[in-house]
C-alpha cells in the first residue's frame, strides 16, 4: 500500500513509478489475458455488491449532511442494480477488440528494410473525477483493456464509495493474473494530489478529467502533461431551407431535450431565413418545453430575446438559443464564431448542401440528418468511452481503446546501414 | 502586411486571426491544387535564387561580425546548389500523397447512420527554428500540404535569408491559388514573440521546435500550445549473444559514426556479456575512431571509464558510451532507465530474441539488425519529416504529412434521433 499521508508530490511520485512498472507489464499481455482479468473483476465487482452499497450508503449520509445538492447526490448513489451495472460494464469492456498490435501499415523500403506501425499503450492514464463512483471501473477498465496502468482520482464526495469499488476491481484483476498496480486510486482526498498529478511529466502519460467545467477547466489551465477533454458542447443544429418538416422537428426536439444535461445536447438553433416551417418549429420547440431565446427576428415572434452572451452559452438546460441565417455559408461561420468544436449538425434533403456543411464545420463531429444527442461512444460503436475530445491532437469526438493507445515504429532489417562501413 | 512593431501579444494574435482564415480555405483545397500551388512555390525560389544568396551573404556578415561558430554559419551558409536543393525540397512535397479527406474507418450503425472518420488539416501549426534557413521553405511546404496553416518563427541570425525565402515561396503559393496567410513568417526577432506563440492556445494548435537542445528545452517548458518534439536522442545498439560479428561491426559503425550531430546517431552501446567477439568489436569502434567510454569491466580493457552522467548523454559527437549486459531483458531495463524513447536497435540472428527486444523497448522507432541512422523521414519513406516525435501522443517519430492531420467524425443519416419524439 503506498502511504496516503505522504506528501502529494512524493505520493504521486511513487505512485508513478509503480505504474510503470505495472504498464511494462500491461503492455505485453495478450488480449485474452487482459478480458480475462477484466471478467474476473466484474465478477469480483458483483460480489461486492453489498460492500460497495453500504460504503456508499456511508458517503451518502454525509454528503447529506453537507449539504450536496440533490442533482450530485443523485450522481454519488449506488444501489444495487446501479453495481450490477458497473460490473455489466467491465464485462462489456472485456468484449471489446484490443487495438494493441495492430498494424497501422507497412512497408518494406528500397534498401529491404520492413517497416511497420504497430498500436501499442500510452502508459500511464491520470482520471480525475467528481462525484459518479461508477468511473473508478469504467474508466480503470478502459484504460487496463489498452494495455495501460492507471492512476486515477476520484471525488472526496465520493471516496468510499471508490475505495469499494476500487478494491473489489483489483481484487479481480488481480486473480486474473495482472499486476497490482494496473489500476491504482489516489488515497487521499487532499486537493494537492490534482495538482501534483498534472505537473506529474514523465510519470502519468495522458490526463483525462470527467466532470463540471469547473474540474476541465482547471485541469486544461495547470496541467503540463497532455490532456483529453471538452469543455463545453456549444452544439448547433442548423435547419436548411430544402429541409423536411417533420424530420427537422423531431432531430430538434430530440437534439435539444432528450437529455438536456449532457455534453452532446443542442444548445443553439440555426434556421435558415427562408424555409417556410421557421416559424412553426420554433413553436414546436417551446410547445416541447424549451423556452426559447431569439435573435431581433426570432424575439419579434414573442419569444425572449437572447443576449450576447446567450450565443457562447451552454445552458445544459431546456433553453436554446435561436438565430436566422442566410444559408450553409453563414451558418458555418456561427459555428465557427460560437461552437466549441463539439457537435453541430446540418438537417436538409440537398446533398450538396449537407456535404458542404460536413467538409467546412470544424467540430470533432459533424452530422447531417441526424440528432447531436448520438455524440457517445457506445453511439458510435466504441464499446465505451472515457471521454470526449474537443481538442485537436491525437484523438478528437468519443475516445475509446484506440483513443488510449499511441504506436511505435518497427523495423526489421538484413544489415542495413545508411552510409559504407568497409 | 502585418505591424512588425506590434507588442509581442498582439502580434501573434493579429498573425493567427489571418491564419485561421487560410487554414480554413487551406482545408478544402483539393490535393491537386496544393501540389500546383507547391510547385509553383518551388520554381519561384528557383527563381529568385540570386536574391536569396544575396540575402544570406549579409546575414552571413553580420554572423561573422557577430561570431557565430563555424558550425553555425555552416548551417546558416546558402549557395545556389542549396537553394536549389530547397526547391526541389517544395517540388518534392508537392508530389507526397495528400492525406486530407482519407476515411480512416466506416461503420453503418444498427440504426442506419452512416459514420466515417475522415483526415482533416490540424489548422495552424508554428514552427519555431534557429539558423537553418531551409526550414522556412520546407516547413511551410509540409504544413501547406496537409491543409494547415503555418506560422514560422526563425532565428535572427537568419532573418534576411528567411525573409528571402519566404517572400518567395508566397509569390509562388498565391500564384498558385493559396491563401496569402497559408505560411506567414513572424516579421520580428523579437524574442517575447516566441513566448507569445507558445501562449498562443485557441490560435496556434500545434508548435514544432526545430534547433539545438536549449531552444526545444524552452518549448516544452514554456509551451501551453501542444508541442511536438524530441530532447535528446539518446540511442542504444544492443549486440546480442547470437549477433553476427562484421553485421554488429557494420550497424554499430555506422549507428555511430556515419554522422555523429544527428538525433538517430547512436550513443550508448550494449553488448552482450557472453558474445565472443566483443573484445573485437570495441577495439574496431575505437580504431574507427570513436572514443569510448566504458563501464567497469570495458575499461579493464584499456579504456577511459564512463562516468553515471556518461550513460545518460547525447554526445552528437564521436564518442560512445559502452556496457556489458546479461541479455535482452537487462538490456531492456537499461533502454529504459536511460534512453530517451526515440530510437533503439538490437544486432542479433536470433528471431525470438528480437522480437521480445522490440516488443519491449519503448521506443518511438526500434530496429533489428539495422542502423539507427534511418530515424528519418526520408529514409521511412515519408518523403520528408517536419521533425521527429518522442512524446507518446499523436504522433512518434518521423513526423510528416498525416501527422500533421487529425480527423473528425461524419454522420450520414436519414432522420435518426436517440430518444423518441412523436
Amino acid at each position: 500500500m503506498i502511504d496516503a499521508d505522504l506528501p502529494p508530490e512524493a505520493l504521486i511520485a511513487r505512485m508513478g513509478t509503480r505504474a510503470r512498472a505495472a504498464a511494462t507489464t500491461l503492455a505485453a499481455m495478450p488480449a485474452a489475458a487482459k478480458s480475462a482479468a477484466l471478467r474476473e473483476a466484474a465478477d469480483a465487482i458483483r460480489d461486492a455488491s453489498a460492500t460497495i452499497v453500504a460504503a456508499n450508503a456511508e458517503d451518502m449520509a454525509s454528503g447529506l449532511a453537507r449539504g450536496l445538492s440533490g442533482a450530485m447526490l443523485d450522481r454519488l448513489r449506488l444501489d444495487a442494480d446501479r453495481v450490477a451495472a458497473i460490473a455489466d460494464g467491465v464485462a462489456a469492456v472485456a468484449g471489446l477488440a484490443d487495438p494493441v498490435g495492430t498494424i497501422i501499415s507497412e512497408d518494406v523500403r528500397p534498401n529491404g528494410l520492413a517497416l511497420s506501425r504497430v498500436r501499442v499503450p500510452i502508459g500511464i492514464i491520470g482520471i480525475i473525477y467528481e462525484s459518479r463512483p461508477n468511473v473508478t471501473a469504467d474508466a480503470g477498465a478502459l484504460a487496463a483493456m489498452a494495455g495501460n496502468a492507471a492512476i486515477l482520482r476520484g471525488g472526496s464526495e465520493a471516496a468510499r464509495s471508490n475505495a469499494a469499488i476500487h478494491s473489489a476491481l483489483v481484487a479481480g484483476l488481480t486473480a486474473g493474473g495482472m499486476p497490482e498496480d494496473a489500476v491504482q486510486l489516489v488515497p487521499t482526498t487532499d486537493r494537492a494530489a490534482v495538482g501534483a498529478m498534472l505537473r506529474a511529466e514523465g510519470l502519468i502519460d495522458l490526463v483525462i478529467p470527467r466532470g463540471g467545467k469547473g474540474l476541465v477547466a482547471r485541469v486544461q489551465a495547470e496541467a503540463r502533461v497532455p490532456v483529453l477533454a471538452h469543455l463545453d458542447g456549444i452544439n448547433h443544429v442548423y435547419v436548411d431551407v430544402a429541409a423536411d418538416y417533420d424530420m427537422a422537428r423531431r432531430i430538434v426536439i430530440d437534439a435539444k431535450l432528450r437529455r438536456t444535461g449532457v455534453c452532446g445536447a443542442m444548445e443553439t438553433l440555426l434556421i435558415h431565413r427562408g424555409w417556410p416551417h421557421r416559424d412553426a418549429l420554433i413553436a414546436a420547440l417551446d410547445a416541447a418545453g424549451c423556452e426559447v431565446r431569439g435573435d431581433a427576428d426570432v424575439a419579434t415572434l414573442g419569444y425572449a430575446a437572447a443576449s450576447a452572451d446567450d450565443w457562447d452559452t451552454e445552458y445544459l438546460d431546456a433553453i436554446a438559443s435561436v438565430a436566422l441565417v442566410d444559408g450553409v455559408d453563414d451558418a458555418a461561420a456561427f459555428i465557427a464564431a460560437h461552437g466549441s468544436h463539439h457537435t453541430d449538425a446540418i438537417v436538409t434533403d440537398d446533398v450538396a448542401t449537407a456535404e458542404d456543411f460536413l467538409a467546412r464545420v470544424d467540430s470533432a463531429i459533424v452530422l447531417w440528418n441526424a440528432s447531436t444527442q448520438f455524440a457517445d461512444g457506445g453511439e458510435f460503436g466504441l464499446g465505451a468511452e472515457i471521454g470526449i475530445a474537443t481538442g485537436r491532437l491525437h484523438a478528437r469526438g468519443p475516445v475509446a481503446l484506440e483513443g488510449l493507445t499511441t504506436y511505435k515504429w518497427v523495423g526489421r532489417g538484413t544489415g542495413q546501414i545508411r552510409g559504407t562501413v568497409a
